[in-house]
């Protein structure tokens, strides 16, 4: 990565360089995050080094490490795909296909532990944090989840934060089931998630 | 805690003062990986500083601090309940009880996370602490959902690995969604995640 500081006046129309330069900066800083053990101990200067751009650089695009954190974790989320309004089963699907190629993503699970884990180290941060990339998708999945007892796909009773728990945990957890390095989830497991979740444990 | 290294000779019969020093290891060892970010920067000094014990009381018990590590993040793992063995239900509900309890303790979460993030810089400790502490339980989840689906309580054609994600992940995504500070679960809640994973989301 080349880009400086100084090269902004003589860029060419759009935006190709700079954007560049902000991949580049997001990159660097879920890097570094992995690579280190919390939130604290990064730096403006080894997130530019990482980076190879200037410090200017940084700043001319975030005011401060905060929001460049927050946005960074940010983009480890694909936004979820435009739910088709079908039916709940194929929306839940289409939710867990992503989830699941997320949570199989090391990097992207390893960032997002450390950051969760500096709760109690810096509170206001990790709020930002969740705000940024975990609330929208639960609030996704409840309005989901809410249609589904609206329309009688789901049980009138559903107790809606269990089911989200449901969701989200039995992705997470079944993604970590696999060992590291085994690399592929078998052939439709997000249907098969969802469908034992949906039709429950016991014989119907 | 003042117990030191010379008390050995003269302490009276019985361990209790070996055991109080063994707990205050234990629990200077939680402590300590509680506050730091990883496994790696923790030190025998450190421990035998925070634990009031010379490092020679840590040697007596531990040849090394892995060995060390291991026995402390298993300290976190309550026995399971001996399991009535009368209907799969109530089994589940006496390991979701205890589930739910543990994750509900903040320390205990936020030490095992930290643990279990170290996967890729030391892997052979993070396997042995994983074999310490989550294979255990795994094992008695599975042959409890073997003997549901050979009982007949449970689908024939179950896929344990997705029923153990289940009933795991929905426990800790559910605690999680609870604030922090607001300490009580629902009365009930054991119960009730139960039941949602067993009837499923659907209506019967």
């Amino acid at each position: 990565m080349t880009t400086t500081d100084e090269t902004q006046a003589t860029r060419p129309a759009g935006r190709p360089r700079s954007a560049r330069a902000e991949k580049a900066i997001i990159d660097a800083t879920l890097d570094l995050i992995s690579e280190s053990s919390g939130l604290g101990e990064l730096s403006i200067e080894a997130i530019a080094a990482r980076a190879g751009v200037g410090k200017t650089t940084i700043y001319r695009r975030w005011s401060n490490k905060e929001d460049l954190l927050v946005d960074a974790l940010a983009a480890l989320k694909a936004p979820l795909p435009t739910l088709a309004g079908r039916s709940l089963r194929e929306d839940l699907v289409a939710c867990a296909e992503v989830f699941l190629r997320e949570t199989r993503n090391a990097r992207s699970r390893c960032v997002m532990n450390i950051a969760m884990n500096e709760a109690e180290r810096h509170p206001r941060l990790v709020q930002r944090i969740h705000q940024a990339t975990i609330a929208p998708r639960r609030a996704v999945l409840t309005a989901l989840l809410e249609r589904g007892v609206a329309t009688g796909e789901l049980r009138a009773d559903l107790n809606v934060p269990i089911a989200l728990a449901s969701l989200i945990g039995t992705m997470v957890w079944y993604v970590r089931g696999f060992e590291p390095g085994h690399e592929d989830l078998p052939e439709g497991a997000a249907e098969q998630v969802v469908d034992h979740l949906l039709v429950g444990l016991v014989p119907r």
